[in-house]
């Protein structure tokens, strides 16, 4: 039995982690799920590094940075130390961010946040369970949230 | 009995150090407090590293920027300096700045940064004591010393 | 035998992971490769340790940023994480980015991310087998994926 | 009989570790100085880590940036290292940077870097032998070269 | 007998290295050089790394970022990853970069970097063999590659 760390913020504006949780229950089984909530995506790094040595195998972090300049360098400092923790452990950590200002609405908002958080939960399931299926779509264009953008065929 | 860190600076013009004491003494027990001051925010990571080493189950560090921009960087430096510290001993350090230039007015300042104390200490005293406090408030769009933002809701 | 390990993306547009390992083929023997693919670059530093984990002695990590502000920004988080797992684990790490608006159609980015993928396939082969083929064009002004500038030659 | 490393460059117009170690002595005993001058502010990080392995208590580092946007990116880079090296020695590192351009001539650039080197040093004292010093004037806007700030009160 | 590591990249357009050493071995004896070629600034943390692993008691870095505002960010990667090789390993690295826009013309290029590598190399040597000769410069305003710029005197 897997186990998979779910961490993620009071200062979202969406359920991310809930939308991926759902998402991880509707791959497959053969993993339980251990969930923890901080409050801003600076407080990340630790508790994927604490879910890792409580016996978590991958961590999904779901963040939400706001629309100021500040913000982004908070995602900045996030994102680094979720590598950090990541590389630390050498254990993956999928980070799933939506920028406030990448959608032009709440609805928007809303939608692009569900998408992306399914998206990625799908890849932290193949991540530790099918990497056969990340490899068969390797260099795709994959995107998360988005449509993908495909790939770019040779040329003859 | 837990033990909380509180570190701040000679650098800060308001004695946020002091509301979020008064706010973790109000928010429960099961805690002693330890408090170091150091002269900027730059010196709050080997602070926060050493509480840690002394017994701290948690730290709270709390720092005021300047207006200029070199003070962005610093607080770029100390901030990710924290997140370094906090992952190396994998125990939270709850982060509390307030930017001068975030309020118009010393009164505005002072008001900032006591609201934004108080909140960030009963987010630490949560993560020690009451996770589940955090986990109700998941994707909520929790803010600390402005007004809650609140959640996107889904749309059917 | 050595082990290279080949870790790519599924973001990515095009297939470098399988031109640098033609390359590597066509460079020589002595050596087996060990690929994963990984969704986007930020998780490369986590798949290239434990790639080195495994028994690797030396990674090669592809990936393809895409055009927006915010994917400068991953690179660089990714690019930082990449050598921190190199460091830490004492190998070399063999990055190899094309950002997609170095090419100005996707022509041109096929082409120009084939030659990258190449070029840096059999700079790892060298740095393995043959480090006296980098030492002799120390200082030349080699470059991946354009034509080499060329050495400035000292003046009489 | 505690042990403080000083560490300077040869790179710096102002002797401040000259003017550090003079404030030093004139603040107490109970210390011995141990100084070391290396190139630039990139040494630094090195030369604080030697400095603790060979017994030191607490570091000063004293640098002075030019004025190009260039020495800005090595000041970045030379603070994140001394950070990183006081975190993983869990002793404490009083930076003091003196950038060529807060100056508007060599007389106040002088005065500058005297006033704040002493300033600093007289900190790093009471760091290591005075920490109810730091305690009392914690959040009373500090300021070292320049003239204090001061607390901002809390208004009724 | 001390052993000096020398790393350059094939990247770089001037031979900086064997200018480096070519001062080195005037400047004195009791060393031996080893010396690698890494095929751009970024795989240089590894290289010192494996040098220090391998005995070296100091290193020597070598690099000519490109004109580009990209190649400003890989010099960053590059310098931040020296910096945590040192501070790791307890060990100085002497890093020489020339950007190749600090130059008007190739022959300038050349001018600057073969003077700053032999004024970078003697550095190294007095790190390693004469400390005393850096700290009868502290402070002095060296430059490397250009003219000092001098002390700023006291005023009385």
């Amino acid at each position: 039995m897997k186990r998979i760390g779910v961490v993620d913020t009071t200062f979202a504006r969406v359920d991310m982690a809930r939308y991926g949780i759902d998402a991880l229950q509707a791959a497959g089984t053969g993993f339980r799920i251990s969930r923890a909530t901080v409050p801003g995506i600076k407080d990340l790094p630790v508790a994927v590094r604490r879910q890792f040595q409580e016996g978590a195998d991958l961590c999904l972090a779901f963040g939400m940075p706001g629309k100021a300049e500040y913000d982004r360098v908070c995602a900045h400092e996030a994102s680094t130390g979720l590598i950090f923790a990541g590389v630390l452990e050498s254990k993956p950590v999928v980070e799933c961010f939506v920028f406030e200002d990448e959608a032009a609405s709440p609805k928007e908002l809303e939608t692009l946040a569900r998408r992306r958080a399914e998206e990625h939960a799908v890849n932290a399931f193949h991540l530790l369970f099918r990497p056969q299926e990340l490899a068969r779509r390797a260099a795709t264009g994959q995107r998360q949230g988005f449509a993908d953008v495909g790939a770019v065929r040779p040329h003859r």
